[in-house]
């Protein structure tokens, strides 16, 4: 039996209740953190029209779009017209080229929700996994980018990731940097993809790569990775950029954001890394980065990107923004399993023609906000029921039987004690809840 | 200029935050309900292998699938092997089949979430929709069927609907009324599928169409139709069904079931409809559907479908569920525009200098839990900016000027009265929130 013809499609996955609960838990606590730094909710449509997507991603990145095939007549042609949503940028893009004027100056936009990469699946790696994106567009104040990196590094907080820092660079910084090693520009693009490898592979490799891939003098190749590697490599890059236009304002961007950020995030925890790169070469200003104590990669990174949005088919307008890694935070907190109690309630049902009056009080309990199951199985037999009750978690369980019935009471029993006690039923919620509340 | 090409995909909407924070709501108060009805959330992928959706919806049904081109080498062949979730109940047979016995039983699950149809889109039909679904699998308990209902109710009434009715029937009173009828079984499914459109059609276009389309004589056809409109419609097919074992037992679970939702409806809300058929064919037992006051079609509906998750794919359990038709009932609420303030706080920014304080105050009102803006544009005049607190609805506007920043004080001015008062900036949170909460 081939019983995986079940499962989800490869790289995705079914999420029941105790995983879906904690999803749904860390996305309410990033969105109302989000929430209180003014940023807005957007949802835009699982898909876009292909040409929408196409191009904007890269060679690689076109390769891994879900396309949707077109339908009815044009389904023989096998062609697509539609694909799968693959990050939130784009259709931010979209957006803000479609309602414009309609938009607050600045668009703050948050969007929490899947996005589908054809991805080869792996341990962490999915074909379908969520994203939550802050961007603020049409603002070229340094608050702006402050404000995603504060925004960013309290949502972490909020969800309960330990210890992070946020590393921050700048695009400027670093082509000022080229500038001062003498490096043509028409090879600097190369040389930071390069670097960017910094804090995957070994200085060597990577000087290796500068000189083989890139072009790079052998003796430009190796100082520029000593300094950037160097203990003292922030100090020493300090004083290098000071020779350079560009790399003056890229300091004094990267240091103002620091600065303006440093109340919310904490100043220890915020560290100007002239080593940090980001592949993604539509960065123009200052970029950042999350780490966490014993998680390789970043879990939060971002910058600001002024022409993106133009590039993307939307206005030219200046923007910013972040993304954090949810789908890695989540893993970090599934194994702080905690127990959740199933229900409240569980009510047994003992004689099916007490059924109307068992539904009519627990009706009650259900709309004081108790969360309430009725034994929907076949047997008639209590200690059945309650094994059942057990199963479930729940915190009382409840007997209606002839007795009870007559006296117009309700027996709860207490699933930690096992103690029994009648309770009118008239007075059924009020003693159940002030039981539930007790024992949370 | 074509600006269309920055419109959603056809059939599917972009949600601005207005409407989205409408969506939000009212999932999470129909979340809420399912929850005390201790309905567990379960969430699959967006897209199920294409073998798993095809042939379940019927020939009209496959055509509206949205299908997944292959990826890589294989994307040539035009082939698709991939296909976007057409509804919530597919998937949850696929769920039933992979986990068994790690779902409680019987599951009671409910799921919100998109679904795809590549209908043709149209006034409130659109091809991306949220389905709200809660089932009951693994339970033949008429209370599971109650459960259903109830919730279904419950949901509706929690979100605000005013007047709805919940018409109940079943398909084994329409199997007893067919045979007292003398219709032979082989025309039953046709016939019913004919009086499921007495809601739409005048009595003699249905009549009609029962002779021409369903081979029934004349005098058959006009009685059974005359019988289901009649005013006492309900009374005589009461006596008819009598004569049959199926529809005596038909009656038997409708007035069951009624009498188990009444406490929890209302009984007034409830009512034996014998003309009430449900156009697919794949119920076994009890059916219903919500109709509210002033709106065509149902806003709700379900019913018992004992095989249906075995003819899924999955195995032969009972199961039960009911479905709400949420873009109908968010349509409703729509028109009730309630403004929502945008923004709790508005911080002004005077003098680029104190910008790192006033991104330190702020940091803690939103800390505090208030929202609260700052403003990101490049303007330093006052005025400008005081509009922009307005333009976003801000209760209170704050002002950090070079006499605040000497005193330590933030001048707060309420945006509803234009008074204005200094602060001390310790003190800022605090008088914030008091103001903020008064005002709501």
């Amino acid at each position: 039996m081939a019983s995986q013809q079940f499962d989800p499609p490869s790289g995705t996955r079914d999420f029941l209740s105790r995983d879906l609960r904690m999803r749904e838990h860390v996305f309410s606590v990033v969105r109302d953190v989000f929430e209180r730094y003014g940023f807005e909710p957007l949802q835009t449509p699982a898909f876009e029209r292909l040409e929408t997507l196409t191009g904007k991603y890269g060679d690689e990145g076109d390769k891994l779009i879900f396309k949707i095939l077109r339908r009815g007549e044009h389904e023989a042609t096998g062609a697509a017209d539609l694909a799968l949503r693959y990050d939130m940028t784009v259709p931010l893009a979209r957006v803000v080229a479609a309602y414009g004027s309609q938009l607050p100056t600045p668009y703050k936009r948050y969007a929490m929700g899947p996005v589908w990469r054809a991805d080869r699946p792996g341990k962490g790696r999915f074909r379908e996994f969520a994203q939550c994106d802050v961007d603020v567009v049409g603002s070229t104040s340094p608050m702006a980018d402050a404000e995603v990196v504060c925004a960013v590094a309290e949502a972490l907080d909020a969800v309960g990731v330990a210890d992070f820092r946020v590393l921050v660079n700048s695009r400027r910084a670093l082509s000022g940097l080229l500038e001062v090693y003498g490096i043509p520009s028409d090879l600097g693009g190369g040389v930071l993809i390069t670097l960017d490898k910094l804090d995957k592979l070994a200085p060597d490799a990577v000087a290796a790569e500068l000189m083989s891939a890139r072009s790079l003098e052998a003796a430009t190749a190796r100082t520029l990775v000593d300094d950037l590697t160097a203990e003292d490599a922030v100090d020493r890059v300090r004083v290098m950029l000071k020779d350079s236009a560009g790399g003056r304002a890229g300091l004094e961007e990267i240091d103002r954001l620091i600065d303006l950020a440093k109340a919310s995030v904490g100043g220890h925890r915020l560290a100007f890394t002239p080593s940090l790169v980001r592949g993604l070469d539509y960065y123009t200003g200052v970029i950042f980065e999350v780490v966490a104590a014993g998680m390789a990669g970043s879990i939060a990174s971002g910058g600001r990107y002024d022409h993106l949005i133009a590039n993307l088919g939307g206005p030219d307008v200046p923007a910013c923004g972040g993304s954090i890694g949810v789908e890695r935070i989540i893993g970090l907190l599934d194994s702080q399993n905690d127990e959740v109690r199933q229900t409240d309630i569980a009510v047994t049902v003992i004689d099916e023609d007490s059924a109307a009056e068992l539904m009519e009080f627990t009706s009650e309990l259900r709309k004081s906000g108790l969360r309430s199951e009725i034994y929907l199985g076949s047997s008639r037999k209590l200690a059945k029921q309650l094994k059942w009750a057990a199963d479930r978690g729940a915190r009382f369980a409840l007997i209606y039987g002839q007795q009870e019935r007559g006296e117009r009471t309700v027996t709860v029993r207490d699933m930690e004690s096992g103690e029994q006690t009648r309770v009118p039923v008239h007075e059924l919620a009020e003693h159940l809840k002030g039981g539930c509340a007790a024992s949370r």
